[in-house]
């Protein structure tokens, strides 16, 4: 009988949380010290137990809160591990949950709080567990996301290039990708507001600043759009 | 301290299986009726306990297997359920997976073994739980995956009718879609083979029979497109 269990069957539901971050030129992901056996001093990603009166949404809230004191986090469930030894203390599934946020926005509430540490994806360190597979996971996800819907809301300040964007991309699809291209094909989106105000920080002429139109840019993620990465190639009249 | 946990806060993980089904005309989903308590008699979807030493992988095929008989159906993780009162008789997370399938090629196996029954999508019966929720985020999720690579291997027959392709799509929108533009956009992804077959059984002129070019679909399932389910209008010419 299939309604029938055994109590020993009951396990331990853990919540890991991606918090992913950009600093205008590298992906990161937000990582902290294990202080507690097994794997004591390895780096983690954000995790806890969750309660048997709360839901997995709740549990992810509450422990991101604790360890990070970042709140009003929006947070995606991603998936489910259960791999029978992946926690060598005790049987645990984990449900990973992933968020896209503004490292600038957030970064005073981080460091008043928490011994969390930001790393870049390419420089990420050995992670307990499987937490590895879970970051992997989730830049798959990430990239798939931004492949269907515009991307960037999350992780950009209020105002900034069109290199810093074309820079997003590249760190989320880990290649280079094409300038010309990149730019005709964010136009053709319909979704940025050219401002009158530039950035000076990196030429002289300096670039131009720009804005996302919010209206247009919700509705893209709605509609969705395939944006493919050309890989970088030079261009005839460029060599 | 957050490695520290309640043993109470253990609870059972259930796995709920969506399975799609299509019958060249509408979309289908497996369920069984429920013959223990709570809510016995009431229709279910194919679920059972994770234990303690399997995967949730192996849990869903080991649970479908027993209830009807399927053997390998691939099923993806779908999404993990934990309303804190979803299951009244005790605190249960339930992860569902969801798989599309030949009914043709599977109905064999299913006669055979189980009581369970294909319902259309829009004349499913109340389902115990929150099951009606996971059809729902599978319906959801079928759509997705529908719009941006191609979707029909699984669930048509090896030879199959334009027309069938059509209410195949038609039925996982949920919306009738025009036929000229349906067309053009399947003939523009090109992964279907003509063949010099006609099926007569709705017509004396026929239609022609189609089959899927499999490496041209499979590299379309990596590469991904964006396909818009058009509503129907009616062409100027067609007044």
């Amino acid at each position: 009988m299939l309604n029938t269990y055994n109590s020993e069957d009951k396990v331990l539901v853990a919540v890991d949380c991606i918090i992913f971050g950009f600093d205008k030129k590298d992906l990161k992901v937000l990582l902290i010290k294990r202080d507690f056996e097994p794997e004591k001093g390895k780096w983690s990603l954000m995790g806890g137990f969750m309660k048997k009166d709360e839901t997995l949404d709740q549990a992810a809230t509450r422990v991101l809160y604790r360890l990070t004191g970042l709140h009003d986090i929006y947070m995606e469930q991603l998936y489910t591990f259960s791999k029978v030894d992946r926690d060598p203390k005790d049987r645990t599934i984990s449900v990973a949950y992933y968020a896209l946020i503004n490292i600038e926005t957030h970064n005073q509430e981080l460091i008043e709080k928490s011994s969390a540490k930001w790393f870049s994806i390419a420089q990420a360190p050995e992670l307990i567990f499987d937490h590895t597979r879970m970051v992997e996971h989730a830049i798959s996800r990430l990239r798939s996301r931004a492949s269907t819907k515009p991307i960037g809301f999350e992780l950009l300040p209020d105002k900034f290039t069109m290199k810093q964007l074309q820079e997003l991309y590249e760190a989320i699809f880990d290649k280079e990708l094409d300038k010309r291209n990149f730019i005709n094909k964010v136009n053709s989106l319909d979704i940025l507001i050219k401002l009158d105000e530039k950035d000076k920080t990196s030429s002289k002429k300096g670039s131009y600043l720009y804005t996302f139109d919010e209206v247009k840019y919700n509705k893209k993620v709605l509609d969705g759009f395939l944006f493919k990465p050309v890989p970088y190639v030079l261009h005839p009249n460029n060599r």
